[in-house]
């Protein structure tokens, strides 16, 4: 059921976010934003990007972490990439594991995007307080 | 050294192919055929690819193959990527781990480039007879 | 519900691909290909992309046809882009609409990928026996 | 002629932009800020982008509004996306469809790039004071 | 005027591909190919593209083949790779700068995007008889 | 020996921006901003980028701006472009040439993409008084 997809998205990005740090609010703010024009938008987040996708099982969420973080240096595409730095960091990435995970990608999408990518890090990792 | 980075990216190159698979030689072929135009770039590939990246500690071996794929799904380079859903299996990864990263990346970029993934992992996973 | 929502996914493919033409079949045959390494893929496609989004009101089938060829045009993913022309016929849009469509994107993309998709545009209308 | 062509252009753009609201002389600002060093690009956007490909018959305004906007969404160039959000606009488009044009590329580009175009649309939409 | 357009473009292209070797006609190819669906298309590569923007002044026709190969390596579309380096080496590139320019990517767009060049620029040294 | 590819990376960094003008210490700036978080990538740059590939005979420094500065153009990496175009000069191109390089890709990438780095060429001149 529809109701039980979103309870299932709203649980696991409870896990990406739910923290004591700064992003907790973010995933929700962006839905207040778009709450006017698309407000279906935030709700298939929620159910389909959350409830269908990120939770499924055969994956951690670390993991999951690491695989969309790729995607996103790849893309170049900043806001989502500090939104889920964020996210990363809260699933269990240490910020040493994501700067590796940037540095990987050197062979593969070229220096641009690894030191773009690598200065929202560096800003997530001082508004967290962390290194 | 240059020779130790060259050694260091062997050794690194072997950990991710030297199965009794059949990716074995794939990255050997590719620097033999381009051996008469362009033999720098099979040395590149060994030295600084995997000599001064793969072969860093701070991410195993499946988080680089991981991280890896997810770029290339990204990218929608196709021939790199068969050859990376190989080292991404002599690395550790599961089939199924390899799949549900795919499928991971649907809210990131879309449909197209996941169903083109797939079958590229779902013809690697018949080549090796796993799944 | 779940099933509401497949069900409205599956009429709406429907609409899409039911003639007599080629392309009845081709969303079916990727559901098959995929049956045995990521039977989910074929679900989330039914389930979201055609019972959550295309299921949607405001926008006409052929429109959404068209901005479906215009993203898949600039991303350059041709297997796709071969299923939304044939999509895209189905809806409604005539060959012609679909060439000024491809035609309109040269001041956005260059001339490579509008080429490509020409071509592509060429081998479906054949296949059609449309022009 | 080419005195053709670029009134061709010019009256064409005017169909797009000649409006009472703010995006009037958006494009005509752009040709300002690089008369200096590169004056020629002013003039092939107005010959050949609209003299010659929008000028088209085939296609209705409103129909290459939303080819424009969907290429760019997927490019993920905001800079123009805001533009050509506002020749939509103008051309007929009505806000509900621009987002649902927008909705529609979730499967296409993944939830990024839509957020982002969303975005954009919610700026342009604010200072044209419509919904 | 359009017609002095036209002859400027054509024989603009003919600089890049009047030679005793296999590219001469691939241009006319692609023109003929989309002759029935996009006569316009193969008009305006040869009035925008060549007549405009390859007859500018200020870059060498080596300097502009050098550029759009740059390109066309980046954008991975490699049908288009092929055409350019068979201009590229008609407008004056040996071999040797071809292979150096796409190895100079190397830092930009990673290493996947120059193998699958590199194999396409073999392939066109091989059918042109050069290295 | 790996001191010697610093060194050489050094020097031929140095020869794309020792100048008297603005650019001189931004790469190093880049290298102090990423000292804490990711103190390698800034050895990468000089050891692999400069030292490796642009330290190779075969092509000009200036060439190798060129083909740089087209692959920044076409990711849309505008930080990147900035500063290459900045090494651009340092390295011999004029401000024409770089403008017209720019344009020529016009037909590659569209407008849109041309027209931002424009404007990222336009700020560069006046930061460096020239034109």
């Amino acid at each position: 059921m529809s109701e039980q997809r979103y309870q299932h998205g709203l649980d696991k990005l409870m896990e990406y976010t739910l923290t004591d740090n700064k992003d907790i609010s973010t995933h929700l703010k962006i839905s207040e934003a778009l709450q006017d024009i698309a407000p279906d938008v935030a709700k298939y987040i929620i159910e389909f990007a959350y409830g269908d996708i990120y939770f499924r099982s055969g994956l951690s969420n670390e993991r999951r972490a690491l695989v969309t973080i790729s995607s996103l240096v790849t893309q170049g595409t900043e806001p989502q990439l500090e939104l889920h730095i964020n996210t990363g960091l809260t699933a269990g990435l240490t910020p040493k594991e994501i700067v590796e995970s940037i540095i990987q990608l050197i062979p593969y999408t070229g220096f641009p995007r690894v030191l773009n990518a690598l200065n929202v890090a560096k800003k997530v990792f001082a508004q967290r307080d962390v290194q």
